[in-house]
């Protein structure tokens, strides 16, 4: 079996930058590595995310975008992630089921407890071996994805970006609050600068799985 | 409170057929009748809707099939099912959770305790007041379906249809325990001429709410 990494955190944390910064490492290194991002990753992943991302003009009920984050959830394991953890490869994952919890349920305010079964449905009891947790004030995190937005024309109509600080500041506490039970997920501060977070990663990195 | 009721039932049983025939005869006697099917009834379910006929490249995950059902059904239950009963509206639905009891868990195999808590989330615990299981064997409702294939251009990719018939044998037989189990649900023998079922279908309407 291969090593599962999943990289969580609140926008503009810096998450996508260190996972692919670490891919190129890895890969440097020898290691075979696939790289990944939720939702997305899959034919039909990409599909639903566009739809999550042009349902404004309706409202989406909360349980139908948990519903379809499942969905492409279960899709990316079963099609793209077990498989290339049986042939021994190492997985980086943008967002995970951590994510899930945090947004619709710290976020949100859906039940914890209820998420946590369609996560487990979702997955079929996959956990990754690895979390890196960028964590970073919400402010911080909203104003580089703003910028990013506003430095790529056309994309002011994203919805997962449009949510206002106090919704994220739940979703970073709820991602600390969640690093706080599970072992696996380590924290690292993401408002220093992209080759110190970097650093870090690589010696969690190494410690924890010799990579 | 309106009324809400299903129709359900395997491919080429005529539910689709019956629903529109009931709606027009609801109509001619006054009420106000809202006519959706499920998945689809929203812009969010449309666009699933089209995920769902599109992913036969990559195979589509039973878990990842089911969540998307659920996803189409909890916007379409918040959205515009439960707005209607609350104007008092008769509402026909063309398809709800028991055809993914009968799909997903009779059909595919998929444990149906967990869809059934599935069906509770994403309906927010709305159960039909009536539903007509409109029942045929699945040789006389596959070439009903294969028919309707060949006349229009283009739609034998649906993929709704491309099923064997030992799984809507399978699929069949769960609408029926499903029936036995819960006396909501009242059985028509579809298989006889289009006018005879619409009649039947009338008095179990006139019988049950009056309609």
């Amino acid at each position: 079996m291969g090593f599962f990494i999943t990289f969580e955190g609140i926008e503009g944390c810096g998450k996508s930058t260190q996972l692919s910064l670490l891919k190129t490492r890895l890969e440097k290194g020898g290691r075979a590595v696939l790289g990944v991002r939720e939702p997305g990753g899959t034919l039909l992943g990409e599909q639903v995310r566009s739809v999550l991302l042009n349902t404004t003009e309706e409202g989406i009920d909360p349980w139908a975008e948990l519903f379809l984050y499942e969905a492409c959830r279960a899709q990316l394991v079963a099609k793209v992630i077990r498989p290339a953890l049986i042939e021994g490869k190492v997985v980086l994952c943008d967002r995970f089921y951590d994510s899930t919890l945090a947004y619709q349920g710290f976020g949100r305010g859906l039940d914890r407890e209820k998420i946590a079964g369609l996560n487990t449905l979702a997955t079929g009891g996959l956990v990754p071996d690895l979390t890196i947790l960028v964590d970073c004030a919400e402010d911080v995190g909203l104003k580089r994805a703003w910028s990013r937005i506003n430095a790529a024309s056309g994309a002011k109509e994203d919805r997962f970006e449009k949510e206002d600080a106090a919704f994220h500041s739940r979703v970073r506490e709820g991602f600390l609050e969640i690093a706080r039970g599970a072992s696996r997920v380590r924290v690292v501060d993401g408002s220093r600068e992209i080759s110190t977070v970097h650093r870090e990663i690589c010696d969690i990195i190494k410690g924890v799985a010799g990579l």
